[in-house]
């Protein structure tokens, strides 16, 4: 079966937060696992995916700088994004306005070297992928879930193959890791990557795997620049009505919706604080935090800044104001679905 | 009555502009004045506003640096968006299309020292608060509506229990002010919080009386900055049909719409002009003036700019251009709902 | 018939994707260039227009600088948004999603010298106007459009009336060009206006021209910066199912939607590569691309810039990077209705 076998799949992409899907002429709504397995095993095999080997040895010989090596696998997690039921910022209740919040989702999880164990439970966001400038990441993913996905970083350096992208046709063997595979990726870190980034799945069933919860932070060292005291990574996704059967969207940051729910951060006065922010979702946010401002890398001073799907910043100071503080996005239908939390300094 | 009687009451956020409640499991419409007294009546009084004394003195013996006093009073106001009933840029009415604009709306309003007369009429926004780097702002604040509202404000120092914000379970009374109380806010102005700032209400029924006009423009001036010959505080929000008798949303600039309406603005050419911009509606938007452009801080030279909820910055120039010129929301959808308006330069 | 005939006229803006007017107060979708035309034909001739010779001679005597002179027409195309049927990136065919893709757009076209030939076929977008600090660009543009339309610049310093903006009463002859009429825009690029920067119509049915393809780029360079060796011009734009017989919105780069029809850009190792960016419909979108990044006017690293309507940018690199990567908007649903494309390293 040729490539073009792909003509009966197409995305109609996100409308109204239902994720809608064609496949041989016929609509409909993603709205299950199993949807979605059906869905990925209609997507042909790209010719050099499956020319591959599995698991195909290192493509490049040489590791530049110092080798950070990670084993991640993408996996089912039973998640609950309101474990609490609760709002603590309006001291509300939302089990009736959003329904039971136990949902099916997907998570990148760490694991030791060679997948021995894994370091921990899955998680929405994944695991921090910790670089300093000169280092190589070599990330062993492992797909343990029933369709194809990747890992797509940004900001960091790599060859073209190892971007992690489903591209059609031309879709390289780290763009189309299959159920049970594993893939490789070898992410560099020169000069000139440093910042506050993430990855996600970028495979052919994007974007549902990534509201899913396939997305994780990763982070580019300046070694000239002191390590803050505190840091927080914080990804801002939603939830949706059209993936899971909750009553209304959950704006969530860290996979979790609601003040209490959400991070709840902390810090003590004095302590040098970052906050490492990314949006990753279908919506522009603001990130605002009380009490606080920042300084932008041009030196003008914020409290409240607007970012879209795909950007990532950082806001650092140094602490002066003890308290419980609210951090929320802007928006005030999101900071209200769930997109608020606790900052909390001794 | 303990607190979890809020459990009762729950903000859905705003959906298709419709500003959504649940009291007791109902959902309905908050679309009169009733209904959010009626609303704010079933918020439980937090432990910490229960046990402190009306209109508490001072939390901060010493007042850093010079006093700026202010007082300011929440009061109903009786408001036209649009007065002229007419888009000079167009030069049509929108009457058909928008209906009746007079409306009950919500405003600070300025008064003399211990309230003992108001300073001018009410209006949407708010006064300017008007600080150089060390002053020290000392707010008055009184509620004379029925419900409770706040005064919370950006880029400013304050101590947490200055912030202005219900926080649930842990409100501090100056983010909880009744109906008929008073309380004084205290807001430091030290180094590193110049900027175009802005303030608003941030009480238990946000963003309900914010959407109504409770909000106003702050700024903290740099003593090493010429003053500029003439500036204009411009806040970029909304009127919506979801909580107002209008036919369709008032994209709007400081509480009118369409161009006559919204502020015109006057300079000559050789004036230092600033123009103080914030937003504070649940849009994304952008700031776009014809014949000019500005520095940003980086340097770079811009004649459009988008800012979020919450965002706030200054445009500033030297004025060169003579002439009637547009200035304008760039969203087309928000352009031809009125958020536009003239810069007359003699 | 004097200039209140247009009361009878009001745009309404666009809701869901469809234009919505009213004339006479009768609301109708505007689908058709006769009810265009027939719309234009109602708005009154502002005063200014109405005493106006035809084509007045330039209204500076004095032309500052280099003269850089174009010949430009606003004229109807047959236009095909996704040629190749299919988008490249998923593999997929888009005929069943979008259906028919031709369609009756509008574009600027460039002609020789006094309008002697057209020197290409009539695009979406128009052509580049590509000037430096210190020149004066000089457009003479004639509508061969049977509605009103302009041209008004984004950057550059220009007198009032040549702003090329409807300002209803107030409009002066370049904010109102009748079919079959011309107007010569003269347009300063002093020091200060270097920037990436468009054009597009601002005539008294915007956004409806601007909507159907009426926008271009334009590029004032710095003259102590080296030329690029590469360089393209994207604008990010929708095409409506309100305006146009599509099933759905096409989320188009350059006219074209979905990948392969979207420009595939081409570099290689070692050039000096720009990429100027500019946002012309109602949505706010990021540019992403893979495996590069670039440096922001402060200093700071990206590589996903969030940007609204009327913003514009410069990304640059050099180019050190082979392969065929991606280049999207990062708003996924905007992404999977096409807007994405090709960037090729050799």
């Amino acid at each position: 079966m040729g490539f073009d076998s792909m003509d009966r799949k197409s995305f109609l992409g996100v409308a109204g937060g239902a994720l809608l899907c064609t496949i041989g002429g016929k609509q409909y709504k993603v709205d299950s696992e199993t949807d979605l397995a059906e869905l990925s095993s209609k997507v042909a095999v790209p010719p050099k995916v499956a020319a591959a080997k599995n698991d195909p040895p290192l493509s490049k010989a040489d590791i530049v700088g110092t080798r950070k090596e990670y084993w991640i696998q993408a996996e089912p997690v039973a998640w609950n994004p309101v474990p609490k039921h609760r709002d603590q910022m309006l001291g509300t209740s939302i089990k009736k306005t959003v329904g039971k919040t136990k949902i099916q989702a997907m998570a990148y999880r760490q694991y030791d070297a060679n997948f021995s164990k894994p370091l921990g439970p899955a998680t929405i966001p994944g695991p921090l992928l910790d670089a300093t400038v000169g280092d190589t990441l070599v990330v062993h993913f492992r797909n343990a879930l029933p369709y194809t996905v990747t890992m797509h970083p940004h900001g960091v350096f790599y060859s073209n193959e190892m971007d992690g992208s489903y591209k059609g046709y031309w879709s390289d063997p780290g763009g189309f890791v299959q159920r049970g595979r594993t893939f490789t990726y070898v992410w560099e870190c020169p000069e000139g990557t440093q910042g506050s980034w993430f990855y996600h799945d970028h495979g052919p069933l994007d974007p549902t795997p990534l509201y899913s919860g396939l997305f994780g932070p990763l982070i580019v060292r300046d070694p000239d620049e002191p390590l803050p005291d505190r840091e927080y990574f914080l990804g801002f996704h939603t939830f949706s009505p059209g993936l899971f059967p909750i009553k209304s969207a959950l704006y969530s940051i860290n996979g979790r919706a609601y003040t209490g729910n959400t991070p709840t951060m902390q810090a003590k006065v004095g302590d040098d604080v970052a906050m490492h922010v990314y949006g990753i979702d279908n919506d522009f946010h603001t990130f605002h935090i009380h009490g606080h401002r920042w300084q932008e890398p041009a030196g003008n001073v914020v409290d409240n800044k607007t970012f879209g799907p795909g950007d990532s910043f950082r806001a650092r100071w140094i602490e002066d104001n003890p308290g419980r503080w609210l951090y929320h996005c802007h928006v005030f239908s999101h900071l209200h679905a769930g997109m608020s939390g606790w900052y909390i300094v001794e």
